[in-house]
């Protein structure tokens, strides 16, 4: 392995990092908060040590796909640890641990808390915390991708191990303006929320923060009461636009390069609306008799069905206590996630419906074993590849998630919390059932199953393989 | 599709069944039930009906996939329905909706049972009842086969499609010899354990119908009480024939056959030892202070483990009252199951080999992308078609279960109560966790509900896609 390119790579990301910092330190700033300290000590750091690894170009800048895995997995991990710092130092009664659980969660757009009481807490750190999200979503190296120039023609690695989903469309030729125009859009998109939220009477304060947890599809809030005490225009703003962040971002390329055919006929972004729409309406009639009104009920579904489909996590009010119906349509949506190449977690839609046809090929297969039938996908046939990677994507999904569910279980909570705790972080959602419900949080885990839930939320927004290579001795092996 | 054939196949079972069924009405004429009549009048129906279907061999014998799949799917529910006659009309205050279930549970040797009081029931119903284990066990299909003179060379697909594990082997060169060896293998078994349970001190009936449970890996006991009244030494007996049975019969056709080298290390049953033998360990540790003695803990967690891995869901104490980590440890081995070729259900132990060896190819190919690397089972490369099939099977699997689960929760019963009652009955085990737990029973769902637990039961036992194909249009579409 190139070790000094990994080194340098992971560097540029902690640079990167350093310089991302310096927005939650301004608000901090302007509120005058004593805090300011613990965000400041952290960008000296973090700046210090990536450019002692990436102050000079390596000799060698030969990048393969194990090398763009390790940048992937450690700079995840190590951007983690920078980050958890302020938190770690600003708030009472928080070990490294939690301070790292809640920095993980932020970066992996995971929302999961072990916070118990966050509005007194400062601006300036609660900022950071939510910053995480939006930083997390597009992923942080395609941000380095985006800024740093890289000699190296091999960069697509680094993006297909942080990208969402089974292929990587590269929407221009070259990775790079392919990185910008995604930045660029989320960008917009941001700012555009930030306005309409602003406009509907939150501070601009709020109105970021907010922004953030949905861009990002994260679901960090700056209330203990999370997103109930809002109003209902707001709370439909922020549907809307969890709904936009959980589709394909190429979509919006499309749009924006006015091939407006192919944007909607994407099939990818209809099976996703046609679910949401589905579990929705579904929720909605489950749900009829908690509220005042169908029209109230169909309000809680859309958002909250949303808010678990596109893995945010925001919640307007306690769906744990909802009938078991609506609990367990919730969770299905939660396996299922939003769409490949959003901020999404969860399994992506895209696999979704590309299983769905390989079984219905294979079922083909045995009532006309001489049939041929090529499985398509967005009008184009599916590479071998690709359909292998899915199939080994769902073995693996599964064994991650048996495991850590046993090594959760080794706590002793029961098994509505311990099942849907795994679901909740590993799908990148945050609320589960019951103890981690959306008014719970994961302070009551003990240290040992935090580490293993850190993992599942890394595990999770890397499409697992980094995280499980990271721990195989093969990886550090001499190359044969 | 060559309905003839099928319509041949279906009635040949029905006629066997009407054999079979002679042995309990033996048992209620011993006893001198007035139930009798109850069990004679299906004789007389399913023998007249298999008559008229099998009278007559069809002039065009082809058979094919399609026609073999066919025959499996109708033959099991043809034959739960005739089976279920005698419960009907010999319990009190039962509908035909719990005869079906309780008579698809035996067939798929799962064991989930709908009746809260079973010591007052007739001893020929009870026997009939577990001998339902028995029959499903090795697969009636197998058994006509092993039986009836058919001109067709095709044969395998009947086999293929009744027999549990991604590939059939074929002992011998002809497959119905091959079903012969094996009913011989698992008829001796099966007079091992009566005699060895009669020595103990059970009756000849009790042991005959615990034998059954065991050896078809069912479930069934004739007690309110499950297996917790059994001496130390009858539940022992009861762990080695529930292991030896969860273990693939090809192992014992090398042992008769004087292969012990490839006998003893067949990497299936090493692998199933070795997950028993670890969960065992685990589980027992976990139990400690909940018995007088490590030794006593140690003595349920072998009975217990081997229950749910070998799926037959046997119990000696609520396990359902036990820690979380080892109620979920339990369930995690329910979906392992068995091993291919047993008859245990669950995902089986080859699967999760070849899907662990499936993995680790990928991360190795990730790592090193010009290693090439031929995967191996049993000593020799697994054909592509087998991995293609495994991968299609875990695709599917989880489908179904999902789709399960979300039919079930409209019963608005609680979270664990919803999904393990669909783990119970789709892998074939019987007993669940809460309202299905060991001295629960499946009595309080919904009609909806049973049916689809008893689609859940009929599907896990025939490996999913009979009964999937049964329900698609393309099925009964002409040839093209």
């Amino acid at each position: 392995m190139n070790k000094r390119m990994v080194a340098y790579f992971v560097g540029s990301v902690l640079r990167i990092e350093a310089a991302l910092m310096l927005l939650p330190l301004l608000v901090s700033l302007i509120y005058r908060e004593e805090e300011w300290i613990y965000i400041a000590a952290p960008i000296v750091l973090s700046f210090i040590v990536g450019s002692a690894l990436s102050i000079r170009k390596p000799a060698n800048m030969s990048f393969y796909t194990r090398e763009g895995i390790m940048s992937v997995a450690l700079s995840w991990i190590l951007m983690s640890v920078f980050g958890a710092i302020p938190m770690w130092h600003a708030v009472e009664h928080i070990g490294f641990t939690d301070a790292l659980f809640e920095t993980i969660s932020g970066f992996t757009t995971t929302g999961a808390s072990i916070l118990t009481e966050i509005e007194s807490l400062p601006k300036g750190i609660l900022f950071w915390r939510s910053f995480t999200h939006w930083v997390g979503g597009m992923g942080i190296l395609v941000f380095v991708l985006a800024l740093l120039p890289t000699a190296s023609g091999e960069n697509i690695y680094l993006m297909r191990a942080e990208s969402p989903g089974p292929s990587v469309g590269k929407l221009v030729p070259k990775v790079r303006e392919t990185a910008k125009i995604l930045y660029c859009i989320y960008l917009a998109i941001t700012v555009i929320e930030i306005i309409i939220l602003k406009i509907t009477g939150l501070s601009l304060y709020e109105s970021a923060v907010l922004t953030f947890g949905t861009v990002g599809t994260g679901g960090f809030a700056v209330r203990n009461t999370g997103c109930i005490d809002l109003t209902s225009a707001q709370q439909s703003v922020l549907t809307v636009f969890m709904v936009i962040c959980g589709a394909n971002f190429n979509v919006y390329f499309l749009l924006v390069a006015r091939k407006f055919k192919e944007a909607f006929t994407s099939e990818e972004v209809i099976a996703y609306l046609s679910i949401y729409a589905a579990a929705v309406i579904a929720v909605a009639i489950n749900v009829r008799d908690m509220f005042a009104s169908f029209g109230q009920a169909l309000h809680h579904s859309f958002f909250n069905v949303a808010s678990v489909m596109t893995t945010t996590g925001f919640a307007t009010t306690d769906f744990n206590l909802w009938p078991n119906f609506s609990r367990i349509m919730l969770l299905v949506a939660m396996f299922i996630g939003g769409c490949a190449g959003s901020t999404a977690g969860g399994i992506k839609v895209s696999r979704i419906v590309i299983g769905l046809k390989t079984i219905r090929k294979e079922l083909e297969h045995l009532v006309h074993p001489r049939s041929v039938r090529i499985l398509k996908f967005e009008g184009k046939p599916i590479e071998h590849a690709v359909l292998r990677g899915i199939n080994v994507y769902f073995l693996t999904y599964f064994c991650v998630f048996a495991v850590s569910i046993l090594l959760v279980a080794f706590d002793g909570k029961d098994f509505t919390t311990t099942v849907t705790s795994v679901i909740a972080t590993f799908n990148n959602i945050g609320p589960g059932l019951d103890m981690v419900g959306p008014l719970g949080n994961y302070s009551q885990f003990s240290a040992f199953s935090k580490y293993v839930l850190m993992f599942d939320m890394l595990a999770g927004r890397l499409e697992l393989f980094p995280m499980l290579l990271l721990f195989m001795p093969m990886t550090w092996r001499r190359q044969r």
